[in-house]
């Protein structure tokens, strides 16, 4: 069976994290919102013209008849059967935690450029966005960066992966923070690698995994813009804290 | 077993809404931040000295030896044992998207006093704030209190729940973020019974559960407090937009 994922055309965004997972394990998958009349195809689901259970937004994921929405939700799900994740139930949870960490810290890279108002643009919450930046990377880039590192550092297993001696979906997802964050704020991040040196490792072994490495070189890898999550607004960058 | 929850002492915050889940079950539990040395026992686990799978944030619960951390992996785990969730996996999985749409939501209303950074007071960041709360009640309440009222609407059922015929977490949930808007929004709320009905007879079915109800009045139910996620501050609420 095809993997339906949906997702805004034109941006990484939220629906890169799941992509990054669907490429590692080789699944066969459609990318929906990309192809013809795939934005009103998304929107009819939002819409509810397809049942009850309708998504609030997009990523979601459609497999047979179900219907999967939130990124985390979606790698919950995906993950066993992909084989990116361990399949026992302690290790499953702990997976689960760690993602919705990401999904916390993706909502606050988010309001790096968006502090008081979704409706509003960047550039009509200028100064506020950088005083939230300035906030963002002195306070919150180490405390969830850093707990990233020490989950690492405290794995058992020594893998250099998050948990367990395989890949997860975690650490492809912390690939994308890492590759984000770099790309939003490349003054700020300019010690990146020795501050986070366990997180910046696996970054590496990531972009090396022969799937990933092809996907990063194919059309399907759309480059961060300033659609996405991650934004490059010199204005917010600075020099590391 | 006993479950143990682990969260801050002295708020409902986001541990309420497990506390909803635990209490409408009739299940055994124990709030551990509220015991002797208890937030100490609770930053044991975040500190790592219980092993590696430290949790970055409460609240999280521990079930023999598993810990499971934040509120919707949570109530994802406890969902079918507490009998609050239907057992299919169609239903599982929408309910999990439904409690992470309502994650979302409540980091949104924590940034209504607190824009530009946690690391400050309310007070640092009052204008700020104002704007955010501005835009909050204007286009993101209706967005997502509009939502889980047509949610209620669609479903098939007719149950006035938010999905199946039958009580579950996301319920609950639903019920507190009521509760909470209108404690800290009691002006721009005025007019919430009639803008999103479904919802409100929910909140009012919900008080009225004999355990839900026996709980509200018990000392356990902290009364809603400025050191919460909701928060009542005069300034930043307004007329109904």
């Amino acid at each position: 069976m095809t993997y339906e994922l949906y997702y805004w055309d034109g941006l990484q965004g939220r629906g890169e994290f799941v992509r990054l997972a669907l490429e590692e394990a080789g699944a066969d998958y459609v990318d929906v919102a990309r192809g013809e009349r795939g934005t009103a195809k998304m929107m009819d689901y939002m819409h509810g013209k397809h049942g009850y259970d309708m998504p609030f937004a997009p990523p979601f994921l459609k497999d047979g008849d179900l219907i999967v929405s939130h990124v985390a939700n979606i790698l919950n799900y995906l993950g066993p059967k992909l084989d990116l994740v361990p399949k026992d139930e302690k290790s499953r949870l702990f997976a689960h935690g760690l993602q919705l960490t990401i999904t916390d810290f993706l909502a606050e890279v988010h309001d790096t450029h968006h502090p008081i108002s979704t409706a509003d643009y960047y550039e009509d919450q200028r100064p506020e966005a950088k005083a939230r930046s300035k906030a963002f990377l002195k306070h919150r880039v180490p405390k969830f960066i850093g707990y990233f590192d020490r989950i690492i550092a405290a794995n058992p297993t020594k893998s250099g992966y998050a948990l367990g001696d395989t890949l997860t979906y975690v650490d492809l997802s912390l690939f994308q923070l890492a590759k984000g964050l770099a790309y939003a704020f490349p003054r700020a991040m300019k010690n990146f690698d020795s501050d986070y040196p366990h997180v910046a490792k696996l970054r590496d072994a990531v972009a090396k995994r022969p799937n990933i490495e092809a996907y990063l070189k194919s059309k399907r890898r759309l480059a961060f813009n300033e659609s996405g999550i991650f934004r490059h607004y010199p204005d917010l960058d600075q020099d590391p804290a």
